[in-house]
């Protein structure tokens, strides 16, 4: 593995969860990769798992840790090339191009972890993916994505582990259910999530109101269905989350409180377990009584993204 | 010492002085005991020599220190817990509850430090002490108090080791006196220093204006005077502090520049020491002369921090 | 060396220059130096390069680094000291006098780097250094100058390590030359590398329009000439850098777009290699065309900053 961006980067899933699980049992087992390696964890955007977990990995496996909170601790970057005969002219509140800053970070660290969210103004934009492609393109060094315009795969690689923990069938039934939420929030979980089961040995099915089809590439071959109790039924994993919509990019077409997730629903399930990448909305996505009870694994995924992490470091250490 | 949350979670406090004392002649004995642990530092509000002081004593323990800055690296957390048939709804600005906030973080980290002061807007609701309560409840792992709205207590045994190592009697007359300030401040010093000192083997008086009587419970068996000036007669530290009114909650009733502490004062006492937990406005609280003559003794106070700190730190890791 | 505020503290400039190098080829080579030393990081501006660089420096020399945004993770400091019969009454925004921010500072860390920057409101003030000058006064341990208001020294550093390594001369001629720019930007960098080049073996040449004279103290033995063309002539290295007026100081009395660098210039040179400490906005004060050429060296010298801060520390540490 050289950068990891997508699941386009794991050549052996299966491997990559095991030693996400390996790294469970045993976290300091191979502080010896990061001896003198470090890395810098690079944020345009808020973070709290995702900062904490990766920061934690990494000092599992004996790397030094520098973090940049861009626009905070430094300022504005330019993410756009100039074209042939169309330069861009840096004359606005963008000092630094990322040519610069990603080639010079990548001269002081080993690994460059970014976060990046959407704009979710622009879905060409978005699904471009420019700070992903322009930090790979010019740092030099291996891009762990900590969460990009369109994809989350740490989070997803957590999804995993985690679903092969709790599994109880060999190909359990997996439920991706849109969830309601007032503000407009990015696809990219629900991307990554549904790109990943696609390769994972699932029964995959999404479950939305009508306007919020994601994006061919990412449905790949699960079933859809506007029809959220249906999906439930004889789920093994309920995993919710709520994303704007693709087809009316970034617009919230619906906030109809019915597509919570109650207990009433969980009992549809087979004992099925829910699952959220969180920050969760409590009582707007999901009542407390499913997020309180024993059916709710949401903070042992959480702490699975530790172990996610680790696997990807330590297999880009070991590719170094 | 399971959690640090006040003076209650100390079992033997001159031991617990002893240890800082140690700590400060010998920093880097104990650094077995952190080897491959993780202290997590949260800040819901500002801090220099907490923060500082807090990160440098786990690293004299070994620990890794991971910082995090709610609002700033992360998001709004919503703190209220639902009640039976009054669920919280989280549709406002805060997009994650400490209940998973917390939850997560005790699992990336072996202990969680946290700063969290009062709002100074409603009593009841600052003195319930709700961010320090909810760690403990749902962190699942060793809480220590940052400053929370009442108390300060890494501040409180710091004093307690700077009032060790400068007295020259065996029970020293401390003077805790209220200073003149135009902010509404908390009173979690001043509560925490009473509170600590009604343990601590000395003489304390409290003077502060009519209107400013801390709770009772800190001040305990302390004797009370609006009179400034008897207080200070024959005192061996004067423990000087601006706090908000409590009974009129979060007033500032007084402004009285009289109040502050200079060196006419200072010759009332017993050659006494003064004392403040910074930051300190000169010559608003207290003037140049008094804080830059010899018998000012704060950036020792400041530096005892660390070893406060790391006192606290090694009781938890030897008990984990 | 016991501070790093500029070049005065630099006792044999080669030996340092050396030491980058020395750095460059083994990185942990010293690593014994910095074990239990702790190094603190004080921003008061924004930064990218040097806060990562120095970091990593630290960390190769096996030092713990703690990092404080002074007025984002703390609050303001009250930079006056009170004058005789003047007192500084600290009844404004500033919560802390520097006086003890920075000897608390001084008792968690065994070396203080601090950032800085001009104001460019008032001459005398910038140019008396107060902030440097207060550290250094108050901290009781060595501090470094991650840029100040009127020097770069770290920066000025890597310069001198960059022209070693590209140097094809034993003398070269380097031009060190104003470009347009529509903000008004501190004179530290243009200052501190005449200052440099002036103890270093080289020509220097400053070239910039009128009303743009550095202050005579930086310029020393340098030819300076508004033609940038005939300053160009023959150049082995050519640094740009924008500043604004330091006779009428603080202002952009010119924007005029001719005086950014392009390959029509760059061909006035002898194959000269364009320097510039970065950020650079592209387009503005250099085409693309120069800065995506051979002759573009700025990653390589921002590389460098990392065994600039590494030789300062470990002579620091040396001598600590």
């Amino acid at each position: 593995m050289t950068n990891f961006i997508s699941i386009h980067d794991v050549t052996d899933l299966q491997a990559l969860i095991k030693s996400g699980l390996e790294a469970k049992e045993n976290p300091f087992a191979d502080q010896h990769l990061g001896k003198n390696k470090t890395i810098g964890l690079i944020f345009f955007n808020s973070s709290l798992r995702t900062r904490l977990s990766t920061q934690k990995a990494a000092q599992n496996l004996g790397m030094n840790v520098m973090v940049l909170n861009v626009g905070q601790d430094s300022w504005g970057l330019e993410l756009e090339d100039s074209e042939l005969g169309n330069p861009v002219i840096m004359n606005g509140d963008k000092a630094e191009h990322v040519k610069e800053a990603a080639a010079v970070m990548g001269r002081y660290c080993d690994i460059i972890a970014v976060r990046a969210f959407a704009g979710l103004q622009d879905r060409d934009k978005d699904y471009r993916e420019q700070v992903m492609t322009q930090f790979v393109k010019y740092a030099g060094v291996p891009i762990v994505n900590l969460e990009s315009a369109t994809r989350h795969p740490l989070q997803s690689l957590a999804d995993c582990i985690t679903i092969e923990e709790f599994k109880t069938k060999a190909r359990p039934k997996v439920v991706l259910t849109w969830l309601p939420h007032f503000k407009p929030l990015p696809q990219a979980v629900a991307n990554s999530f549904a790109e990943w089961m696609n390769h994972n040995d699932v029964e995959l099915v999404i479950t939305h109101p009508e306007g919020y089809d994601l994006a061919p590439e990412f449905v790949g071959n699960a079933q859809v269905t506007h029809n959220q109790n249906e999906a439930f039924e004889g789920a093994d994993f309920i995993y919710g989350k709520n994303w704007s919509s693709y087809t009316h990019y970034g617009q919230v077409l619906v906030q109809d409180p019915s597509w919570a997730v109650t207990m009433d629903k969980m009992r549809l399930t087979d004992n099925g377990k829910f699952m959220h990448c969180l920050p969760v909305r409590r009582n707007v996505k999901v009542t407390d009584e499913v997020l309180d009870s024993p059916q709710s694994i949401v903070i042992d995924q959480a702490a699975n993204r530790e172990w996610s992490a680790q696997a990807v470091l330590k297999e880009i250490l070991q590719n170094g």
